[in-house]
């Protein structure tokens, strides 16, 4: 099967997953997973493509053939992690963190800093999905957090993303 | 004195304000006065333009003759609200709160929802000096409050942005 | 007459001028005239808020009391040119040359090189009037150059700006 | 082979094809042509992601099992054309232009209108070669066409993308 292709009037689901640039060991693992389980089933991987739980989700994705976009704060493709196999260089610096939510058709959140709040933040405004895999929920203001799901392992969150996706 | 001058080599402090856009009656009142403090300092209020808490702080600023800037999320210039002096439609959407944080040199945040989050995240994302004026802190994820400030009054956001604006 | 404020309902005229980064003399004098005839008519110079012409269309509205807005590519307030009053760092790289079109009501283009351009060609796909005072007409690609006003003198373009932006 | 992975090291070369929204006949059979050629050598289509030029081009990319990348001005992933494989929404309006140009390593320009034009713009601000099939070069102010290749057939510009991309 032609994983890059595709049938002509399906697109394959676009899934951001966004974390920290600097995860702990732990995160970066689950990253990892999470990009396998989303090129198993097809899915294509948005990311902000550099270093950490990025780079983790786009190595564990391309790891199983899947397909990789990397949004990245520079202008040059070169900056983008080495499993990124489209840069998308936006040249907006950390404001692209709007773009990579816009990319994808739901979110799933890894443990994160002020970058992956303001992701979620988007998504909440664009009224994404997001599947918190550790990443806040209980501690975000409470209004907010409603359309938000928590879930515990990287399977789980997977299975979400496909289901909200459709 | 001619505040919309002043002299060639000194700019006007920016200082962006932030909060709902449907606030409460109380939040509306603060934002207002927090506009009418920052004006008869001199200072620009920048905002992102449109209802609620940027009207508010708008109207303020506007009643003290201060100078308003709104960055909206459309194209028209009219789209402002009524007390927005310099209007730039950004057409970028929600993702222009990015810019507001960008255009205020310090931040001021009111409490608001998901899209005053996005700008409080920006704001530490940019390394920008939040002072919190009834918005989060403590509700928000520890490693990222470090860089807010938490104040009671208007009087005290506004002495503390100049302060800090320097 | 506080130039600053107006009245509460009638925003003051925002005119995009846009020209070369490193004009020749006499289109540096020429942004000049503009930028001061834009301040005596009560209007608000918005510009990308660098060097060249941007500097010059600020120098001459600052000198007559005016008002100016620059919208800079980088991201700290004191890039911009001394003149500028107001300014916006965007972060975007010359990808802000959108938004300093989308800023203005209606656009004056000086002579410049492909920034210029670009300016122009989102001015005409936002479908804004663009008063070309010697910068491109009868090169551009025929089609593209219908809503393109060619004048001859400061006070022409500016005198037709202020009408075209009513 | 499978074209959607590539080895892990090596990038596939990403093309940035832009013509009009409303091509003639011909347009948009060049456009399909160039659209099948960089499949067939396995670089990657960026484009629009609308209507006409970009159409074509995703739908010949497409038709020899190529990847095909759409950064489009709305919000909504099915906004994209049918042959889009990756769709991004930048939410951006026709600014999104400076992101498909920014997104290409190297830019073949087929004949357009102002939205063509601020492409070629970009792409000579960013420094990039612009191979011009069909579209302007001599029409344009001299010292912008330096940088544009002028080329006559679908082979050559695909040919010199390649060239010039490494």
């Amino acid at each position: 099967m032609d994983k890059s292709g595709g049938s002509e009037s399906v697109r394959r689901l676009q899934i951001a997953v966004i974390g920290a640039g600097n995860p702990t060991h732990q995160t970066a693992e689950l990253a990892e997973e999470v990009g396998r389980l989303i090129a198993e089933r097809d899915g294509i991987v948005v990311c902000g493509g550099m270093q950490g739980a990025s780079e983790a989700v786009c190595r564990g994705a391309k790891s199983a053939g899947g397909l990789t976009v990397g949004l990245i704060p520079g202008n040059a493709h070169k900056q983008a992690n080495a499993y990124v196999q489209v840069a998308i260089p936006t040249g907006f610096g950390e404001a692209r963190n709007a773009l990579v939510v816009r990319a994808g058709e739901v979110v799933i959140a890894l443990p994160g800093q002020s970058g992956t709040l303001s992701e979620i933040a988007f998504a909440l405004i664009a009224g994404k999905s997001v599947i918190s895999l550790g990443a806040w929920k209980r501690d975000l203001p409470l209004e907010m957090s409603e359309t938000i799901y928590e879930v515990d392992r990287a399977e789980e969150a997977v299975a979400l993303a496909f289901r909200l996706g459709v």
